[in-house]
């Protein structure tokens, strides 16, 4: 694909947006006479986010979109020779020059998998200076990518799957591309929308949105539309004033409600009418921009039974501030009431959308059993990911020239596994996962049905297992979202339990075991 | 600016890059005839971040970069066509295709401001369409720059001037330009430099990097360098083998510090040395890939004392794991007496780094009296801003054609403060902030000296004070980083504290408070 022709090639990563040490270390390694020796890293993380048992990988696109485009650019050499010792070779700048991804091979867990610690998302094969230098780039588009895919697959976990759950973070997000990455990958991990316009436009992520406070806010009531008459929703019988006919409403609906008829805000009203000459198809109302009760949504259904009249029928409410599950229940009562009095039964169903400041906690409450909510909206606590806003992804080297390489170093924590690795997922006969097997490249894969003997991580000795099936992969990002969705199902309830992680386990084979064992006894020598 | 001729015109929003209720008021305005009025919006943030006393305004230039360029391209307008009302006036798709922001005027808190809650960051007044349409990317620009600035400040507070901040988060940010935000606007809060590129070649960020464990584990030790041989760095003399030489001072070395010579990983060596050869005279050695005392110390000073023979002084070293006040005081004991065995006395200074998730309670541990820490490299904990990783910025209405307006909500939080405004920062003789006034912009600039009556918000009634001095703007990067540390520096050690938020005012004028007061009586009708 030719940068050029990638609408998105203004959104993705450029080869300069990377650590001046990739720099430095590419000079070492050409300077060292090694800039081509064949390399491989990989890119992993060490404990699954938000405290819970699992992650979606996901910015696979993202990556390949970049390695794809990826070349340095005259200014970028230029400016990387600025930034090193003048007297360094010209060769060395000519060889920046001629970089591309050609020669790399990447390896990868298709979008939308299940992900576990320790095992790869990326294994990166190639030159060793130019696989070096994909390094930062690389966990910056799969690192937080991942992080939102799981974020939003435990917010869709906790509200079931018949609630609608809207990303609208773009405004929080940390950047541009922070907020265009959000809106995709929590689409990926289970969200049904998003308000952000260019990840529709680009991505092909559903959209949602209806209006603003100040949308109502803008209105007093005093501005006179230039053209107040809407045809009926079948285009037959004359066309109607709706302000006036919204009046008329507002009379019967006061005096059902028990309501002083000045009470509702004529702005509000005016706004709501301007939204419903505009959008008489797809009415919205905003309730909150002065009191629910006794403006919002008073006017609302003043509006929304003048379009009824007409054959047309608001699609919904919103709600912005206050106790979002309490309102829906008082305003569901409200819609049945009125609904019934009036003889509109479509308005008992309109849908009821609530946003504010939603987290986990907040999910639980709105998600429960009898609640009337029906759409919820959800930005800063998807997009920011505040109970972690990092997944922490590493990228480490683990094999040179074909030889295994390991960072010994004295934290246990952060020593890596050796070697050219080949992972597998061992299926139990439901199609659930039972294990991540990581062995080296060279053996031969486990077959299902096999039994075979395995170092589970962590634990003090081998263990057997008889995998009924292996995993398989898929692509694009509607079916990664199914994909996603489908393995999210067969995680067993301990791992969906999103409070404490469960010890999904990754093993060792036996000669991977081995390999670690000889590489830490050689430690230091 | 033309977009083609700006260097980060690919990083930057664009107009599609918003949400899609934008769009759909958008038409709600130009359906009721009302694109054109005149209105105004303010940019604020509603508390403190971090439970602190203060943030810094930042984002402003990157929000002048998207205004300056803002036009919605034929595919864009498309795009909105294809997800609006089949039906719609062509004529309003003809608007948008000719939208730009020359009609738009924006006043704002100078780049590097100290901002307190409800103070408008900007101030953006134009047709009521497009400002309503600028309302997602200007709080995505300008959020998440100010928060990162205002967390990078913190963090220079805690450090004290003295020990260099180094921001290395670009792989845990949360999508590329959120790394090329973060590594920006850590340095206008006080940062010393950033390991991104990217933000050195865009934004003349000072960078720093040298090596990673790849480049350390990647090295066996039985590799042949083309060319072993160094020259003096006087140029005179013959060139010598930098790894015999290097061997050489091992033996010496591991004597004195009672080790034995093949303990040291000959590996790592081999890459200090390839290192050292490639930048002798900016040497530094990361220490924790095997072992620091028994392999990286020993290892750092056989290059570092081969390359001091040669006249060459090595810069420092690096630790990424343990425990790093420690390590460097053992290591600064380390280098004294090796400094005195040897006769090398610049080995005695030799600057130490540390990184691994440094948080503000590590930071002011490394940072505290008596610490041999020279550098602190920061990275996820400045760039996500785990303890607050939004600013929550809002984006308001506060006037139409001159008619001020007003969100009344239940929610006391969400008023807004009505009309269009002026703010004037009162510092005192000594050119610390007293309090910040909002006053309506109708109303006559008060003036050093002059007595004021004012309202601050929050409190009960209003009091008086006399400002000696009012507050004044300032441009570019490098002089927006000097304008918040003296701004920084003149603030009053409350609300330098950073564990609590202390009581800044923020006052209202006389006609503010009355007109406030006016249109909440006037509440809902």
């Amino acid at each position: 694909m030719a940068a050029e022709q990638d609408p998105e090639a203004l959104a993705a990563a450029r080869p300069l947006l990377t650590d001046l040490y990739q720099a430095t270390m590419a000079l070492g390694y050409w300077n060292a006479g090694r800039a081509r020796e064949q390399a491989e890293f990989e890119l992993f993380f060490r404990g699954c986010p938000f405290g819970g048992a699992f992650a979606l990988a996901a910015g696979l696109r993202d990556c390949v979109r970049f390695l794809r485009a990826f070349r340095l650019q005259d200014a970028d050499v230029q400016f990387l020779a600025s930034v090193l010792p003048p007297d360094t070779d010209p060769a060395f700048f000519e060889h920046l020059r001629a970089l591309d991804c050609s020669d790399v091979t990447v390896r990868a867990l298709p979008e939308g998998s299940l992900a576990f610690p320790g095992v790869p998302l990326l294994q990166v094969c190639g030159p060793l200076l130019v696989v070096q230098l994909l390094e930062t780039p690389l966990l910056c588009l799969v690192s937080y990518a991942s992080l939102i895919a799981t974020n939003a697959s435990r917010l869709r976990l906790i509200a079931g799957p018949k609630k609608r759950l809207l990303e609208m973070g773009l405004r929080r997000a940390q950047g541009p591309d922070g907020g265009l990455t959000a809106s995709t990958y929590s689409y990926l991990g289970g969200f049904d929308g998003s308000s952000n316009v260019l990840a529709g436009q680009l991505r092909g992520v559903p959209l949602a949105g209806t209006l603003a406070h100040s949308f109502i806010t803008s209105f007093l009531g005093t501005e006179v539309p230039p053209d107040p008459m809407l045809a009926p929703a079948a285009s037959q019988g004359p066309r109607v004033d709706l302000a006036a006919c919204a009046e008329a409403w507002l009379d019967r609906v006061c005096a059902h409600l028990g309501l002083g008829v000045q009470e509702p805000h004529r702005g509000e009203r005016a706004a709501f009418v301007a939204y419903a000459l505009a959008f008489p198809r797809a009415f919205q109302g905003l309730l909150d921009t002065y009191s629910v009760q006794r403006s919002g949504l008073p006017n609302f259904l003043a509006v929304a039974l003048a379009l009824g009249e007409l054959g047309y029928r608001a699609v919904g409410v919103r709600l912005d501030s206050g106790d979002l599950l309490q309102q829906a229940q008082e305003i569901r009562r409200v819609f049945r009431s009125i609904s019934a009095q009036f003889q509109m039964p479509w308005l008992e169903s309109v849908s009821i959308t609530v946003s504010n400041n939603i987290d986990e906690e907040e999910l639980t409450r709105l998600a429960q059993e009898g609640s009337e909510v029906n759409v919820i909206g959800i930005g800063t606590n998807v997009v920011t990911c505040p109970r972690q806003p990092s997944l922490g992804c590493v990228y480490k080297l683990v094999s040179v020239g074909g030889q295994p390489r390991m960072k010994l170093t004295e934290d246990p924590e952060k020593q890596t596994l050796p070697g050219s690795k080949a992972a597998f997922r061992l299926l139990g006969a439901d199609g659930s996962p039972l294990l991540d097997l990581l062995q080296l490249a060279e053996e031969a894969p486990p077959r299902a049905g096999q039994e075979l003997r395995v170092w589970p991580r962590g634990a003090q000795g081998a263990c057997r297992v008889r995998p009924a099936h292996l995993c398989e992969p898929l692509p694009s990002l509607a079916e990664s979202r199914a994909f996603a969705q489908l393995s999210l199902s067969r995680l067993s309830p301990e791992h969906k339990q999103l409070q404490q992680p469960a010890p999904y386990r990754v093993a060792l084979s036996d000669k991977l075991q081995a390999l670690v064992a000889r590489l830490r006894a050689g430690g230091s020598s």
